[in-house]
């Protein structure tokens, strides 16, 4: 039972993920979500008070799935550099695809915009990932591999740097090459950051 | 007359701005924007044949405000790397007030994603901004102040790191000092193209 209760679970929010990159979240209603997952209204609510708490568990989902990769390569690398280029590449190989669910970070961004409840959701992993880039700085600076004036900044600019590539990803993928152009970009800040003497 | 016309016409380009950054596209209406501008609907169509054409009005505005105060700074500097750095200062003096007009982009790229004129109308001046800061980089080549690989990449990281800046500037506008931010973002991008040997 409780597998199949899990498998529900999923198989929801699957279509809800692909309503929404579809049509938007605005035009999807959860009618229809119901319809492509094939539950009933009820085994919905079971699983989700409102159609917003299905979109926060879907960026959930999918900033989990980075954080582990993130960590497995910070796990297998020998420095700072080396373990950020190998991120380059596992975030070059997600943006490689022209992932499906890329879109749904315009609708994000968009409800954050008008919704404090989502703006909360939208920026608590946004700012953690600021502070994630500015740990692994300072890591870099304590094991030498990295000399910047201060650590918050170039953090910051990975950051951005990550963003500008999730919008090239979502409006121009096939103009660069993927993910060789995730790898190189990281590249020119990591020596914009490691050989700055100030 | 033309004159009278000429005010009505920004007027309305006033009011459809306002209200598209407060209550998004699709939620304004014409009539909406033919009230809070004070003009007839006669008015509306004699000067914008639809909605749309106002939106892309406003998206080419911004954007020829912003190549202007580029050309400006470009004559007005020494070299390319002082050049990007004048223009840091002034894209952050446009990020910094948290402009009302900047959530219009969220709007304008959320249609592109859909509708294949709008893409159009998006991806040109982006990529013309890739194509632009790439002529800036050989020009840097060119007199010696700068010294990438190759001058594509980099030209495009400075693409991200705007559109990157742009996000930090609509989501969490208040967590960075600008226009200092945009400048030493810059900053480090320039470092990590002008000391590269490869």
């Amino acid at each position: 039972m409780q597998q199949r209760s899990e498998e529900t679970h999923s198989r929801i929010l699957a279509s809800a993920n692909l309503l929404f990159s579809k049509n938007g979240y605005d035009a999807t209603g959860i009618a229809e979500i119901c319809q492509a997952a094939g539950v009933s209204k009820g085994a919905f609510y079971h699983h989700f008070p409102t159609k917003q708490a299905i979109f926060m568990e879907l960026m959930e989902n999918w900033l989990s799935a980075l954080d582990s990769g993130f960590q497995l390569m910070l796990s297998q690398t020998e420095n700072i550099p080396q373990a950020l280029l190998q991120m380059a590449d596992m975030a070059g190989n997600l943006l490689v695809s022209a992932d499906v669910r890329l879109p749904i970070f315009l609708e994000f961004w968009r409800q954050a915009m008008r919704d404090p409840e989502i703006w909360q959701a939208a920026i608590q992993p946004y700012r953690r990932y600021q502070v994630y880039f500015s740990r692994l700085v300072q890591e870099g600076i304590a094991e030498g591999s990295l000399s910047p004036a201060d650590p918050e900044r170039p953090a910051r600019v990975l950051v951005y740097l990550a963003m500008g590539l999730l919008m090239q990803a979502l409006f121009d993928p096939t103009n660069v090459r993927w993910p060789d152009e995730v790898r190189q970009s990281v590249d020119i800040v990591l020596h914009g950051m490691a050989r700055r003497e100030e």
